[in-house]
């Protein structure tokens, strides 16, 4: 999908056309029971929902499907299965395990989702130079990956450019709980920093900057589209691919 | 946490210890109810379940819990909130989306998972050339990679290293089972493949390729400590930090 992004390159911004990957949630439901809202780039839904319904453990077996209807309705999948099939609904439920929020699907989702998130009061504002410096002191900061080569990190940085915390998770979200939570537990102004991440940002990591009114994230490398639809849909603040002196603002 | 590889490289093998990224699960329990399982990283627990309890909307603030006890049980954080505080259950169960399986936690969870899934009857041989040209073959089926930077990938390989199939996704599981969706539907002897993805390998990402009996997993990037321990206790192969004609063998 192609956005329209402000590159800053130079000392000069200028505006052009950016790729970025597709994302959007696909709710899939059982015999008319929803089990998991994954968010996924579209493309082989139907691929995806069998590898899923396996790979997990829900049925034995693709025979078990009679039927997988992905035209009903937007970013949904109505699995319909034989008759003589019976799913332990009671395990299933203890099987999965939730990773992270919303339950709701497609572009209603980001509307019902923008009225239990908070609005923003004030969005701050950063000098190009605190943006492009953050991404060194971050990594910096890191112990893990030098050594490991294979985790995430996050950091809440000042207006000013300053590390207030840096954390580090195999799991993305993970390390941006982990800031936050320190953030909250330390009595940060929220509305006063921004959150950088070391690797891409998507939908669920900007919304747990929201759910604390954090205005601003900035990321080393892409965001998703549903990232850039939602910044736009709650006024949040979005850089991407701040990399080399050069950054991209998504909104 | 270090673990003792075989790297292969210039065409000889020798055994060095290499650092790994720590990942264990980390059960939430509320009040008694359990409400979620995090892969995490050790080291930063108490602020990780303050930010996810905040940042997923199930409390409004860190004023309503009580005690967070990380001491109790290994790899459990039970928290406990203050007595007026209500939380809607029936709404978290909503709100919160399963984006994986497991339900059950620390080394104990690894064994009971073994019983779930499916043992391996074979385990392939690969050429060390397979493996190092399999990361430049999925590559070059990546269309939506080099346009946006932002995206991972997974592909089916044949032991002679023929591509069958590959697929992307903003989700790293979900390219996982969109090859193994394709694959299923397509008829393909999972016994006869090897699983090959962009990024890093989770411990899920083992238990997704176990449960249709894929012996064999490899990476361009670092497994997870949960990963390699998955690998020994269930006898599959595992290789990572597959580059310039490199890569590391965990088991």
């Amino acid at each position: 999908m192609s956005y329209e992004v402000q590159r800053y390159a130079a000392g000069e911004w200028t505006t052009l056309p950016d790729e970025v990957a597709d994302e959007e949630p696909l709710q899939i439901t059982l015999d008319g029971c929803p089990i998991a809202v994954l968010m996924r780039t579209r493309g082989a839904d139907a691929e995806l929902v069998a590898g899923f319904l396996i790979t997990e453990g829900i049925l034995e077996s693709l025979e078990q499907v009679r039927r997988v209807d992905l035209e009903q309705k937007k970013n949904h999948a109505l699995v319909f299965l034989k008759d003589d099939v019976v799913v332990d609904f009671a395990r299933l439920q203890r099987n999965l395990y939730s990773a992270s929020s919303c339950g709701i699907c497609g572009k209603a989702s980001i509307e019902a989702i923008c009225q239990l998130v908070p609005s923003l009061d004030k969005v701050i504002q950063l000098a190009p130079e605190v943006i492009i410096a953050a991404p060194d002191r971050l990594r910096q900061a890191q112990g893990l990956f030098d050594q490991t080569g294979g985790i995430h990190a996050a950091g809440l940085f000042t207006v000013s450019g300053a590390l207030l915390v840096a954390k580090e998770d195999v799991g993305r979200h993970n390390a941006v709980d982990k800031v936050i939570g320190w953030g909250l537990e330390h009595g940060v102004n929220m509305e006063e920093v921004f959150l950088q991440v070391s690797g891409r940002v998507s939908f669920e990591i900007m919304q747990k900057a929201l759910m604390v009114k954090i205005s601003t994230v900035s990321a080393i490398s892409a965001p998703s589209s549903l990232a850039i639809d939602f910044a736009k849909d709650t006024g949040m603040q979005l850089f991407g691919f701040v990399r080399k002196g050069r950054f991209n603002r998504y909104h």
